[in-house]
């Protein structure tokens, strides 16, 4: 069984993204299709799909926040936003709800071969997460090391505790080795092909 | 304490989404705004806004997804999009956790005098709103009665007994009375406006 999105707007526009990532980073976004064919988003936007279909979880990434500005309406067709810009996310790019718990992360890739920048991660994006733990939810990162072609699922609170030595003048990066230490190795499959859900239930809900 | 939108950027949106839909129903969004000052999706966003702030719940409106076709650089600026088109969501508006426990809502304005007609709701929104009460989560709709200034809590089973029956040749609207009987107002009040967790509360938290 093939592995369809949802409908073909959906891949445009992934494609679409994709190719602005591209034009923004072209060499990082590059090395990862070397490495994979699809980039994180698309593969985690498909592993979402086939957890949709086969109802093992209702996880959606959250639309691209654009600030419109103007919109036309052409007669006798839909209206075209024709002035619009990227926003700044206020929470992280996926969130649903698995095995009855709210479930929420973010996905970055990594291109570096020693260790992840925190530059990487939005400060919003760690107090929302933070909120969510508070309030009960699940709640990671995936970082996907291009380099070694190796998937991590971190826990929120090993890249808290990262993130706030950074701004005690401490390292502004988490070392490969603590990936390797405690984060956990999402294996990679077939159908999805990242099962990173299988992650979570031996680091959550064991 | 007056309730602040997060950053300008937000406003500026809300409002641009706002005449957007003036544009294409002007008669309605005014009937709205003349019996509240603000439309809706203003005033959850507000008390989403206020839950936020003390801490009661996380709950973010996601984002109104676009097609992205064409992407400007120009020089020393920022990526302009200058053409793009809205894309039917294939969730809900709103959803986030609270107490816990996986929360997923759409909002709806109703401009009639004796029903609600099903039509308000995309297919694809029942859908979503069956998965998230099978996985566990808290689903419903907040419809918006503008004649006579009523929010309503509809619990989602309640909706999806009229749209199934609706494709049964069964009506295709929800009676006012069915509102009185079997969905549960939302007082409104100062702090937030529309306190709708507590009506959360009294229907499923009890």
């Amino acid at each position: 069984m093939a592995l369809n999105f949802p409908n073909k707007k959906t891949r445009i526009t992934t494609t679409t993204e994709r190719q602005i990532k591209q034009k923004s980073s072209s060499k990082t976004t590059n090395m990862a299709k070397a490495n994979l064919g699809m980039d994180l988003e698309e593969l985690i936007n498909e592993s979402n799909e086939y957890y949709l279909n086969n109802d093992f979880a209702v996880i959606h990434k959250k639309p691209t926040p654009v600030q419109i500005v103007k919109v036309e309406y052409p007669m006798r067709s839909k209206a075209v936003i024709t002035e619009a810009y990227y926003k700044t996310p206020s929470t992280t790019d996926y969130n649903g709800i698995y095995k009855g718990r709210y479930i929420d992360f973010e996905a970055k890739e990594n291109h570096n071969k020693t260790s992840f920048p925190l530059a990487n991660i939005h400060p919003h994006q760690i107090s929302h997460l933070e909120k969510i733990i508070k309030h009960g939810g699940i709640g990671f990162l995936i970082v996907y090391w291009s380099v070694y072609n190796e998937y991590y699922l971190l826990p929120f609170p090993v890249c808290k505790e990262y993130w706030d030595n950074s701004l005690k003048d401490g390292r502004k990066s988490i070392p490969y080795e603590v990936f390797k230490e405690r984060a956990y190795l999402i294996k990679e499959g077939y159908l999805p092909r990242l099962n990173f859900l299988k992650t979570v239930d031996e680091v959550f809900l064991k």
